[in-house]
């Protein structure tokens, strides 16, 4: 049987102070809000800016993009300072079946086809495939985050 | 210049208890809850189950899919019951540049491949690209939401 592939394409790139993922201190990602003083960039190409309009009165977006960088796909993956491995649709790893990295981040300002953004999480280049804006659908309480430990614990 | 696109394949499928788009009401759109009710099963193709190890532990999923049933994309949608049209990237349209959609569920069970989940806003027969483990990092407070009107309303 043929297997259907969904082709998409970057609708801007990342502009990061990391330059490359060796670039991203590992305890960063063991603190939710590891990622809060971290200010990026995100240039959308000038052919979608149109698309942009009403953004500026979102507070947070959330950014889907490209794990451009990430090495083959694995099924287990053992994260950051753990010991044990976990299926991978239990994680954040880059390293899932289809590379498609998520987070939300704080819209800090907009010029142009130009977000200003803290909290993201992704290296200098990285295409950005799709901006959404984070709404009370997203927005979950009393929420159990399994192998993830203590309340300060993430998902890497 | 060449656009370079990025690739990705189902990893499962949704069942639904919503045959096509049109089966929908529009006003269960209108409320951030107006999903919790509705039960959906994503079935993981068994070539990906080992990657659900540890999944059951966690209260709520991140699943994006392809809208592929959506038409054209456009950069400008008028949001149902709105009279304003607004930028695609501030809006959950499916008509996006890249029709890649994405709900937060709660995980209800799991039998083998299969997770029972409600608020899955997809219709019979979604290719499902990724699950993801929702986390603290993905609970923001204190949010504005633009031009969505009053606390109980939502992003179409």
């Amino acid at each position: 049987m043929a297997t259907i592939s969904y082709s998409f394409k970057a609708v801007g790139v990342v502009h990061s102070p990391f330059r490359k993922p060796e670039d991203i201190p590992k305890e960063m990602n063991a603190a939710p809000g590891g990622f809060d003083d971290i200010e990026s960039e995100i240039e959308v190409f000038p052919e979608f800016e149109p698309g942009l309009k009403d953004i500026d009165a979102f507070s947070h977006l959330i950014v889907l993009f490209s794990f451009h960088a990430a090495g083959p796909a694995r099924l287990l993956v053992r994260p950051p300072f753990e010991t044990e491995e976990r299926g991978v649709f239990a994680t954040r790893s880059p390293h899932r079946p289809n590379p498609i990295g998520l987070t939300v981040v704080r819209l800090l300002g907009r010029a142009g086809a130009g977000l200003r953004v803290s909290g993201l999480d992704a290296v200098e280049g990285t295409p950005v495939l799709d901006i959404k804006p984070y709404t009370r659908k997203d927005q979950k309480m009393d929420i159990k985050t399994g192998w993830i430990k203590g309340d300060d614990a993430s998902c890497p």
